[in-house]
């Protein structure tokens, strides 16, 4: 068997073996197939497809083309959770704590933020002192002392998804649903998890902008998960306007905490079914809203935050770490309603101000940000607060909030 | 205009725009496109395909993606001659005196054996003295004085199609009409042709094995041809035995001069009738058969071999550069007819013997080979010769010729 034979079929619209799919697999992590070979492997794979059975084949090649986290001995049952991404997205903050205090154990790679979307160890690395780059022995320890861990992307996990990844964003191959999936489930795999709880965003500010597609990509998730040995959870949430009333490392996890002390909103929405989802996968008997209430989820996320060594003054002082400049945005026009808060202009506005990377190798500034007075279907008054700027340096730019004459109404959290 | 657009819209099935196919060949040929960007579009290219303008156009942006030949000042009409390959095609060394001495202007660069099918560099190399290495302006001089040229490729001309040619080997998109036919086109145009004509061979020794694709690719030829700017005439030739009564380097010499003074059979044949082609596309009034009867054209590829630097000894001597080793094979059976004389088989038996190439690297033994003294529909008598082969040491292959207890039929030369 030759990647050759691998390429035909798949070019001629076949099927790849296993051992094919293993093949392209093992070929991508070690270099010994070459990149032209695999770029023309995922050229036909973008045209013809792979089925079901093809996607959780290759997602699990994909898993162990290189270290497993080897999670045995930990209490089950235990659970990640991924994000596709989105603009003031700090679900991760709050639901590993409140998961951890209804009894699930989280262990959790997370990723660092390109482009407008924010990444997790972004975030936590604008608390002084938390570490992001816990051993898989550490994490494991970790996690069966107090039921969380979560550390930083290493290439040493599922580095054929590494190879391809680059590869697709090259040669044309991204938007491609099996490759979207195998990319995605072969890192959950490769990092140890039994239990997935997917958040496929849609709208401006997410990967995908069509309700029809991401329900697409929700169904392959849980299909080939299935297939691929996953127990798999997932909703569509919206992602039209920003999630919350932050956006900036800093400033969300401010949010966070203040979410896990009980504040309502749109966040704690998503947060609280998201919990219900992987309590269900799990099958745990949890109220996770009685749980948040009763001040639990915020002692287990002071608890994680003390393990990975950072500094507990987030929790109690409200100026902490922000920067010097606020820029004040307030509704000049006539009284209306909020009609569009744009996420995906929100998300541009951060990476503008430092908060973001352009490229990979840019340094983050975790003192910018936005704050997001209103939401959609909001009621504003001449002189309302709309936004507040933190910026390092003066700011000139415009933000646009969109107001209506007529009432707008209020777009749900979760669409399904 | 970036290769990504170029790549996603043959991905998606959409015509690739003439400045987009130059991207490409420019990019292939001065290494600015990385190849598995490359190898991704000719995969989209290979699923997708290209139509037959799209194909024009690659093929003269490949053509123009490095040097080409002047011909200005050449006396016009000139022309090209191109086979598909085949076992013992010797019909180069007979058509170009034989065009030159009807009037026509032949300049052609020519490649090397590789695998079964021979390569008429390595045929004239087995001619102490003859040079295959001669400069632009030594041919364009040449080819003024006698009306012949011919020397060896050189990676200057069309370097785009070098590059694309050799990534295709390793990412299985050869077989693709469109890259076949341009690949073919563009070193023509890059030699400077305006008129060629197509030796398209169909069976076991040649490129195709199948009646209906030889067509496809010789209606492409003529067509894609057109649309670039030559002039394109093309024969289907049977490939199912080997072409005339030789297949090894010296020997193929000698019959091309046998063919020169006046020996009939198939070789002669297929020569008349491209010769015919040619002179038709060129708009000549010459009756090629009185040309060779004359002797014109052996007196011709004399002056050619002399002014390429060859002894001439070869016209003379009949012994001349064989191996010392000759193992007769003989009908050992009843008397019959013969049914199968396997190009292929033949062509293997040649690169065993070392007559031919394996890897592109390997030397080739010109004084090797295998004399063919049956032809299918021949009468065969039990102990009549049927092969002689010409070994550089012992030989004790088995070599089949198949034959009937009935009459078979003759296989025209000329199939369409």
């Amino acid at each position: 068997m030759s990647v050759l034979d691998a390429i035909a079929a798949k070019r001629d619209g076949r099927a790849n073996t296993d051992a094919q799919l293993r093949l392209i697999a093992n070929g991508a992590a070690d270099g010994s197939i070459p990149d032209y070979q695999l770029s023309a492997w995922l050229m036909a794979v973008y045209i013809n497809g792979l089925s079901e059975i093809e996607t959780a084949q290759l997602t699990v090649a994909m898993a162990e083309s290189g270290e497993r986290i080897d999670l045995s001995g930990l209490d089950k049952p235990w659970m990640d959770k991924h994000s596709t991404g989105g603009i003031g997205d700090k679900t991760t903050l709050i639901l590993l704590p409140l998961l951890a205090a209804c009894g699930l154990t989280m262990v959790k790679m997370s990723g660092r933020g390109l482009g407008i979307t924010g990444g997790t160890i972004d975030k936590l690395e604008s608390v002084p002192g938390f570490r992001t780059n816990l051993s898989p022995e550490e994490m494991k320890s970790q996690a069966s002392r107090i039921g969380i861990a979560l550390t930083g992307q290493t290439p040493r996990l599922a580095p054929a998804d590494g190879v391809l990844y680059s590869l697709r964003d090259t040669t044309g191959t991204v938007t491609c649903e099996p490759l979207i999936i195998s990319s995605i489930l072969s890192k959950k795999i490769a990092g140890g998890a039994d239990h997935v709880v997917f958040d496929v965003k849609c709208g401006s500010g997410g990967f995908l902008n069509d309700k029809f597609q991401a329900d697409v990509l929700r169904q392959g998730l849980i299909r080939v998960g299935k297939e691929a040995g996953l127990e798999v959870r997932a909703a569509i949430t919206d992602m039209s306007q920003p999630l919350g009333r932050t956006a900036g490392n800093a400033l969300e996890v401010k949010e966070a905490i203040s979410v896990l002390r009980g504040e309502p909103g749109r966040v704690r929405d998503l947060c609280l079914h998201l919990a219900s989802l992987a309590l269900d996968s799990a099958g745990i008997n949890a109220d996770p809203a009685a749980v948040l209430e009763s001040g639990a989820a915020l002692a287990k996320a002071k608890e994680w935050f003390a393990a990975q060594g950072a500094e507990l003054a987030v929790f109690d002082s409200d100026d902490w770490c922000l920067s010097d400049h606020t820029f004040k945005v307030t509704r000049q026009g006539e009284a209306g309603w909020v009609s569009k808060v744009c996420a995906e202009e929100i998300g541009k506005l951060v990476v503008r101000l430092g908060g973001g990377r352009r490229a990979k190798t840019d340094h983050v500034d975790p003192t910018v940000g936005v704050e997001i007075h209103v939401e959609v279907g909001d009621k504003v008054e001449p002189g309302d607060k709309l936004l507040t700027i933190h910026s390092a340096e003066e700011f000139d730019g415009q933000v646009s909030v969109e107001v209506s004459a007529d009432p707008v109404e209020r777009t749900p959290v979760i669409l399904s």
